[in-house]
């Protein structure tokens, strides 16, 4: 494979080459909670994606890859219509600045999260939807908790390579550090 | 006056009474700058209220206290409404968490923002609306503003109090720095 | 108890005076959890105070009032002095943007957080500080605990008021969520 | 040149490969202000380089690559050592959340920030340092200006790549609006 040669098509990449590039330099991430808001801005519901990942059950955030040329705001627009569908009507930030910063890691990791595929660097949002959502294709169901039952050692037991975690972070952001 | 009279409308003070206290503590005051968002999420728009305050021409942002025993979203809203009217729908913001603390003294101020009735601490930021605003009372009109229109300096003139590097503060905050 | 006569000591009340105006409006405090980092910045340990608060045994964080006509970075520094001694050496914040607004009203209290004397809202800061710190007077120690020991249940029951859920909210803001 | 034999030294790339992989994936930056903190944690000074970037004469921020498998507080630390030397003392923050993210496109840009060679993905900080500094290799002087000094028009001019604005926004953010 020769990356050189002039692309008609500039950003795109096969997966044997994505597959590479992952393995010299760390992958940017944008990752949303999506969440429901009462009328004084307090969070009702958090919603989190249920998929059968390789076989195992597991809970997951919106999340993908910032593409080359993407802006943050247009990937976290396509990644939230990607897994929500196209009436989620997401607001997005005022600013660009995530909450917190994600490292993911292979194993071995250094900070506790792990994604055996890359190093990712993922920009971290919690982002308010006010319309109608509908699980992605492979996503078994998007399922709307109570930050209290989100935050119950069974349903952070659900989350692989440490995004309990992140779940736990994103709540005390907004107030909840039950 | 005596303060200590028991009080049958806790948190109600007299003019006089809050006079009084401004004297006293500094006064926690909730500010926002309502703004559109495009779809993206990037600030279209900015409302400025436009206020014959003391017979002076001025801009102003959406300011107002936080009562006793109120809480900073109730405040927030409550504020929002009393300066946009009920129909704006304004977004309040998943964390509380401020942009920025602006305090407020009488001349000589320390920190070049002036307020000659007290010592304030104002929790600032920026609220995205999307509905339908009517300007308050007291105000001659409520404003539309490009962010570049509203970093002329002919605008930001006609800001007082300092308050005109607040609006820089908050429009550097959502990535507008020029 | 008149508060108008004219003062000589602008900003000084008397207990009783004190008193007073934490019925009528909010009063502004600062929070400080005082931390040590190590050379990336990662946060090794926190140090909690230990007092005997009305012969109950409890931890707290550094907490003060901001007084009147008080810079919020002169609060910090007068409080973190008061409750760690003058050689603490802390690293103030370069922006006064606190990472939460904690809300403590008399119970029942609207934020799950209690104060039984005031409304307060206090502006929440991780400070690290790198010299020798001395408990106060009336603190029976200082000590300085893991993010792990301190994040332990039994650690955590050693707060009143709720504030153990801040210590989780300190925390996962400098990215221990655990 | 094929990407997938296997390699003695993860994460290194021959300069022929980084212009490769800049073509398909956003490239992770860390880019810090220095600045000097007076006791009370306000902003005295910042540090500038200035360097013959291709024969013109441009300021700069510290800035580098987040390499693969490097966390951002390592990345940090390596370029702050790099460009302001072993004795800086840099402070580096107890979060890793930015205070913004700068997206640098090559021309036409979408977001004002210009980098011909990539698209990058900036982490935004503010770093206090309290050792002594020295330039790098590359760049004629490393120079303090007070904030008032940094935001004149002829400082800001010498900023190339929209970087100009970036200094703005990071001075808005530790309270300098003007």
């Amino acid at each position: 494979m020769n990356l050189r040669t002039p692309d008609q098509n500039p950003g795109w990449m096969s997966e044997d080459t994505l597959f590479d590039v992952r393995q010299l330099v760390p992958i940017v991430y944008v990752e949303a909670l999506p969440v429901r808001l009462d009328p004084l801005g307090c969070v009702s519901e958090v919603g989190l994606l249920f998929t059968a990942d390789g076989g195992e059950m597991t809970r997951a955030f919106v999340s993908g890859r910032v593409r080359h040329r993407e802006t943050i705001r247009a990937a976290l627009l396509r990644n939230l219509e990607k897994d929500l569908g196209p009436l989620a009507m997401p607001q997005l930030p005022a600013s660009t600045a995530p909450y917190a910063v994600a490292e993911y890691f292979p194993a071995p990791s250094q900070s506790g999260l792990t994604d055996e595929r890359q190093h990712a660097v993922a920009l971290e949002y919690v982002v308010p939807v006010q319309g109608t959502c509908t699980p992605r294709q492979d996503a078994l169901e998007l399922s709307w908790l109570t930050p209290d039952e989100a935050l119950t050692e069974s349903v952070l037991a659900e989350f692989t390579g440490g995004r309990g975690e992140l779940l736990r972070q994103a709540l005390a952001h907004v107030g909840w550090g039950r």
